[in-house]
C-alpha cells in the first residue's frame, strides 16, 4: 500500500492533526474502569462545548449514518408523520431510515443545489398538523448546501410542539450550530468531518423534549442504538458495548484543539477558506453547484466544466498533484466535484488545492490561465 | 489521565502489539478510492484465513454486539422460531436481540458454568420442527465456557436445514473454529479479543445458505446493518458508510501477525496458557467457575474465595501489581473473577498475572502461599 501522504480535501474523512493521530497510541484500558470514565468525562465536556449545549451528548462507535438511525429509531412510533425536506443524497437517506423504522414521510421536495426555506417548513407544518417530527440535513454533503434558515425552523418546531432532528454530520465544528439556542432536540455529527478526527465515531445530543418522547416510545430501536440503554450506562460513565477506545483518545484530543482555537475563530477560518474557494472558482469560470445564498462553508461543490471528465480531473489532481477531492453522489455523480473545507483547513490547504485544480484542468486541455484562482484566493486571506 | 501502562488481562479489550498500534498512524485515505480497496482486499484475505472460510467476510464499524444484531436482524422474519441455549449474559443478550427483531425464542436453559450439549440441541430440534435458526454463543465470555460440541451442532443444523449463527466474539483467533467445516452459516467476532487489535470493529462471515434466507427476507434490518447493502458495496470494494480507516489498518496488521504465527501454533499457545492458568488456580485452591470439560482457553473464570471481596482483589491487582482483570457480569457479578487469555498472551503474561493474583490475595489476608501458583504454571510451559 502506498504510504505517500496526500492532502485529503474530501468532504470527510479529512486531514487529521498529528497530535490527534498520536493520541491513538495511548494504552488500551478497561472500558469498565476509572480511566475510561475519566476519558468519557473529558470527551463529554468537549462535546458540550462544540455542540453549545447543556443536553446530554453521547458517543457511538459507528459512522454518522448509524447515529442518524439511532436518532430516528428512538423517537419514531409506527405511523408517525415525519416532515423531511429532500435536497440531496443524505436527506434521501434520512427518508429511507424513517420509512424503515415505521415512520410516514411527508417529503418537501427541494431542487438539488438549493436549500429548504423556513417558509416551506411553515407551510408543511400548517398542512400536517399531526406531524411528530421535523428531520433536516443541516448541511447536504452531496450538494454543498447549508440550510441557513435552520434557526427559524427550530423555533417553528418548538412552537408546534414537534421534535427537530438535525443531521449535522458534515458541518458541526465548522460552522455555527448552537444546539440549545436553535432548539434542536437531537443533533448528530461524525468524527471525521469538521472535528478533524479519524472516522469511526459518531456523536449525538439528546434534549429534554426528545427524552420525553423516547421514554414513552412504543417500539424498541435496534439493540445497538438504544438511547435508553446508552443513557443508563452513561450515568455510570460507561458505554453499553465495548467502545473504540483508541478513537475516543483521538476525539478527546481533537476536542481539546477546538477549545484551544475557540468556536468563533474556527468558524471564521472555515468561512474565510470557503470564500477563498468560491472566489477562485469564479475567477476560473467554474460554477458552484449550490445556489449562492446557501453555499456551504464546509463542502464546496462545483460543476464539472463541459467537455472535461470529472473523474479524470480528480485522478490527475490525486496522482500528479497529490490532492484528493471527491466527485458527486447519486444522480449528480458525474456532474460535480466536491472539496472538503473542514477541520484543519487553512490558507495553505486552500491554495494547494486550487493550484492542483488549475493544473489538472490545464493538463486536460481545459482553457484555464494557471494562477488566476490562486491570485484571487490569496487576496481573501 | 494516567499514562502508566498496565498489563491488560481482561476478556477484551486486550493487549495490542506495538506493530498493530503503530499501524493506526498510517495516513487517512479516501474510503471510496483505490487505496482503501487494496486495504479491504488485504483485510478480507486475512479474515478468510482466520475464519477458515471461503465465504464472504465483512467488517463493520461497531462492537461485536452490533455485528451479532446485524446477523440476527438480516435472517429473522417476524415470528420465526429461534433455538437459543442460554448459559450466561451474552446468550441472554442474543435472546433479547432475537425478540427485538420479531423472532420467537425457544430457550434451552443451561446452568451457568456449563455448556449446552449436542444432545440438548438434538432434542430441541426434534421438538421444534419449524425452527428457522439455531443461535449459539460459542464462548460465553461471562462464564468462561466454550461450547465444545459446536461441530456436532453445526451438522445437526445443516441436516435439519436451519441456519446456525455463532457468536464467536471472545474466541475466534484463539481456539479452533473452522467456519466452513463446522457448517456455521454466520459467524461473528470482534477486533479487541483474540485478534489482539484495538476495539471498534466487528467481523461477520455470511455463507451461501444464509444468503438464500437474507435474499428472501420479508422485513428489512436496521439501515446501518443491512447485509445486502454491505454486500453490494463490498462488490466494488467499499463499505456503505465511512469505515473506521485507522482501525482497518490495525486489523490488517493484526491479521498479518496471525498468519505469520499460523493458526495451529496460535491455538496451541492459547491452550497452553489456559492450562497454566487452570493448573495454578488449582494449586492455589481457587475453583474455576466453569465445569472442567467446557472450560474456555480464552476466558478463565474463577470463583472469588469466601470472605474476600472480588472487587478488592481486582483493585489491589490493578493498583499495586499493575495487572487488570475483570469481575463477573449479571447475576454472578460479585462471585467470580475473569482473566482474558487472549491475543498476545504468553508465559510472561500468565506468570505476571498469577503472581499479581497471589500477592493480592496475600495482601487481603487470604491464606495463600506466594509462589505456589507460579511454580506449577511454569511447569506447564
Amino acid at each position: 500500500m502506498a504510504e505517500e501522504r496526500r492532502l485529503i480535501m474530501l468532504p470527510g474523512p479529512t486531514n487529521v492533526p498529528d497530535r490527534v493521530m498520536r493520541a491513538m497510541l495511548k494504552p488500551i484500558i478497561n472500558h469498565r474502569g476509572s480511566e475510561f470514565a475519566a476519558l468519557l468525562d473529558s470527551v463529554s465536556e468537549g462535546l458540550k462545548y462544540v455542540f453549545e449545549t447543556k443536553q446530554d451528548v453521547y458517543v457511538l462507535t459507528s459512522s454518522g449514518t448509524g447515529a442518524v438511525e439511532c436518532a430516528i429509531s428512538n423517537v419514531i412510533n409506527p405511523g408517525d408523520k415525519v416532515i423531511i425536506p429532500v435536497f440531496g443524497v443524505f436527506s434521501e437517506r434520512l427518508k429511507e431510515k424513517v420509512t424503515r423504522h415505521g415512520g410516514k414521510v411527508v417529503e418537501i421536495p427541494v431542487e438539488w443545489g438549493n436549500a429548504p426555506t423556513a417558509e416551506q417548513i411553515k407551510t408543511a407544518l400548517e398542512e400536517e398538523k399531526d406531524a411528530k417530527l421535523l428531520a433536516i440535513v443541516y448541511n447536504e454533503t452531496s450538494t454543498g448546501v447549508t440550510v441557513r434558515e435552520l434557526p427559524e425552523m427550530g423555533k417553528m418546531a418548538k412552537e408546534n410542539d414537534i421534535l427537530l432532528i438535525a443531521d449535522a454530520i458534515s458541518i458541526l465544528g465548522g460552522d455555527h450550530l448552537p444546539v440549545d439556542e436553535w432548539n434542536i432536540d437531537i443533533c448528530v455529527t461524525g468524527s471525521q468531518k469538521c472535528l478533524a478526527c479519524p472516522p469511526g465515531l459518531a456523536m449525538i445530543s439528546v434534549g429534554k423534549r426528545a427524552w420525553e418522547t423516547i421514554d414513552k416510545r412504543a417500539v424498541k430501536p435496534p439493540y445497538y442504538f438504544d438511547l435508553i440503554s446508552i443513557r443508563d450506562y452513561a450515568s455510570r460513565k460507561e458505554t453499553p458495548f465495548t467502545p473504540a477506545i483508541s478513537l475516543y483518545y483521538a476525539l478527546d484530543e481533537a476536542l481539546k484543539i477546538i477549545k484551544e482555537e475557540g468556536l468563533e475563530k474556527r468558524y471564521q477560518r472555515h468561512a474565510t477558506c470557503a470564500q477563498a474557494f468560491y472566489t477562485a472558482l469564479e475567477a476560473l469560470d467554474l460554477k458552484p453547484y449550490a445556489a449562492e445564498n446557501v453555499r456551504s462553508n464546509t463542502v464546496i461543490s462545483v460543476n464539472v466544466p463541459r467537455k472535461v471528465d470529472g473523474a479524470k480531473i480528480r485522478e490527475v489532481m490525486r496522482e500528479h498533484y497529490k490532492v484528493v477531492i471527491a466527485g458527486g453522489m447519486g444522480k449528480i455523480r458525474q456532474l460535480i466535484l466536491r472539496i472538503g473545507c473542514m477541520g484543519i483547513v487553512s490558507e495553505a490547504e486552500v491554495l494547494v488545492t486550487i493550484d492542483a485544480l488549475e493544473n489538472a484542468l490545464a493538463d486536460l486541455e481545459h482553457p484555464v490561465k494557471i494562477g488566476t484562482g490562486i491570485e484571487v484566493a490569496r487576496q481573501v486571506f
